[in-house]
């Protein structure tokens, strides 16, 4: 029985087709995957988990427990992992991307708006998001085009592909339950909707970003692509992770967190041309998942099945510890410098960004892209 | 034969149900309704309109010449429009508001950066939007719950019911069949893919826009409800509403509009409590639809069936002609005084707004909504 972080304590949920080209629902165990189907053909019909997300914590609960049983049992046969490609696994609903670790968000500050604070007004008030482009959400592994956008260089905007091209490192979380409309779900009744996480990178053109952003902000700097991992990672698996994530000061009432903290101790780490360049902590991050979803909904809005929600950049106090080429290389103005010698201010074609991430015996799902020459 | 804005030439497409509870796709013709499952049980199927929005331009010109000949020949029995109650015509994918009115951005800006230019810097070089929450577009006439939300006066920050809710009179566009992933679509081919227009109310919270709204934009101020008219218009029956809308200076070449001009020459009013308080033309609109389906995919972005963009508040040069209240009353400091005597700086509870809109002898489905109290 293999391990490497995905053990029977951890069994993350996919999606796979293999070589005939059927697509079925998985679990990850070790090197193999277990083709879900065969555990119950009406839950997971079409291939997805779509049915499964929406089932709630009880089923979750109900199907871990049955998988975990099979595996030990050795009731079904495993199909090899490499033998299978990844798909996205489920039908993405809508897609919010909050602002969630103080570290980025200052750094942000600094940058963009050196003459202002570095934290935005209400960022100790309420973890503060925008939507995303759904569409724009693609399996680790998928090819990243190079962007092309309007951009102004010495005031002359041009139409260019994007020449600051950058990775963002989060963490997403997956929605399974959906909420009542009109009814703000409480961070206690996180966990009734949140099914798990997944690694996340919400690829950034700087340049496209920084003319388009006043007043409405991100749109094209972000919507042409949002990479996330293969594996979702349950919550019921990491209950070894969570850590409290106190804020000072205290938040309005409807934003504190529950007795049972939603704070995630996982280990970061971001992988370019397969060379560490930053290591951040989410347990350094700001505001918790419990609270992004009650600050979602507590406007009236609800929450659906598919719904991804993700952290925002994750960027620890340490500079080693930035989840972005804006910050670890300060706007492009201090170069990283590379094992081979090479510099980057920004991502260049043919780049690989990974980022993984693990809590004591269980590793996420890497998510992983390379970066294709613009059209 | 009944008329008044809904005859042969304009056919609306939406869904309803009737008093039996069975939903179906339907054309609207004056006072009445066609099941369109008579017409094609399969296209139809499910009682919407995706498969047919998903088949492009030859299945939506063949269906309206088959709806016209149908009802011409008086072929099947209609369905009286009071016996039958709208509900969402298809499955809402991604929704993009834009902000393609010169008059109301430039308003906005002096209102709410009164330090900085009227535009913001890339307002007259691209139609800049944002992403918003699909799953918060509704059908005209369901009732808008006032949401609440963090505001912040004299430096206390609050979590409570708005006190600053506002309509926003805006166009809606509807896209049928999906554009080809990293491929823009050209001006001059955005009609292959829009499929139909709507009016739409971008319900707005103002005083919690204006504490979250730096630096990532509008997201619980906006996303608690938008309500789209019950009736889609199809840009087939608008083909004498094309007028061409200039740009100065004239946008970079992918942004320019087609030698078909995308403008549209239609007259809306807002009715607040059934009294007119604005009647903005959209042909005063800055940016076309064409302008902003190429904008939208410039980076690569696909569009699919579903998709709505929205042109954001279409105001015009006259501040009768003003789609908000925020320009209407100038941020709440020049009340409305309405033929009841009572003001208005804001919406109050009870309070019905209803946008509707013409064009010749096309009337676009009207879309109203009554503000329910806070939760």
């Amino acid at each position: 029985m293999t391990d490497a972080g995905f053990g029977i304590d951890h069994l993350p949920y996919g999606a796979v087709v293999d070589a005939q080209g059927r697509q079925f629902a998985a679990v990850r165990f070790g090197d193999d995957v277990l083709d879900l189907s065969q555990l119950d053909a009406e839950l997971f019909a079409g291939g997805g988990l779509d049915r499964f997300l929406a089932g709630g914590h009880p089923v979750w609960r109900e199907v871990r427990g049955a998988v975990t049983d099979a595996l030990r049992a050795e009731r079904f046969p495993l199909v090899p992992l490499h033998s299978v490609r990844p798909v996205l696994a489920f039908e993405v609903a809508d897609y919010v991307d909050f602002y969630a670790s103080e570290h980025h968000a200052a750094n942000a500050g600094r940058i963009f708006r050196p003459d202002s604070p570095a934290l935005p007004p209400s960022w100790r008030h309420q973890p503060i998001g925008y939507y995303g482009r759904a569409s724009a959400l693609c399996v680790s592994g998928t090819d990243i085009r190079r962007p092309s956008g309007q951009v102004r260089v010495d005031d002359t905007v041009r139409y260019v592909p994007s020449e600051r091209l950058d990775f963002e490192a989060e963490l997403a979380f997956v929605v399974g339950a959906p909420s009542t409309p009109g009814e703000p779900v409480r961070t206690a009744d996180a966990d009734e909707h949140v099914f798990g996480v997944c690694l996340l990178n919400d690829w950034s053109a700087r340049d496209i970003q920084r003319f388009e952003t006043v007043p409405l902000g991100p749109f094209l700097g972000k919507s042409f692509a949002t990479s996330i991992a293969a594996w979702i990672t349950p919550l019921d698996a990491l209950a070894g992770a969570r850590v409290a994530s106190p804020q000072d000061p205290a938040p309005l009432p409807h934003l504190q967190d529950s007795a049972t903290p939603h704070g995630l101790d996982l280990h970061l780490e971001v992988r370019l041309n397969g060379e560490v360049v930053s290591t951040p902590g989410f347990a350094d991050m700001y505001w918790t998942y419990a609270q992004m979803l009650a600050h979602l909904t507590s406007n009236g809005s609800s929450v659906r099945t598919g719904d991804v929600f993700a952290s925002g950049t994750v960027s620890g106090p340490d500079p080693a510890q930035r989840g972005c080429l804006l910050e670890l290389t300060w706007n492009g103005t201090q170069p990283l410098v590379l094992g081979d010698g090479s510099q980057r201010e920004w991502l260049h074609d043919g780049d690989v960004v990974a980022i993984s991430a693990h809590s004591g015996s269980i590793a996420l799902g890497e998510v992983t892209g390379r970066i294709r020459a613009a059209r």
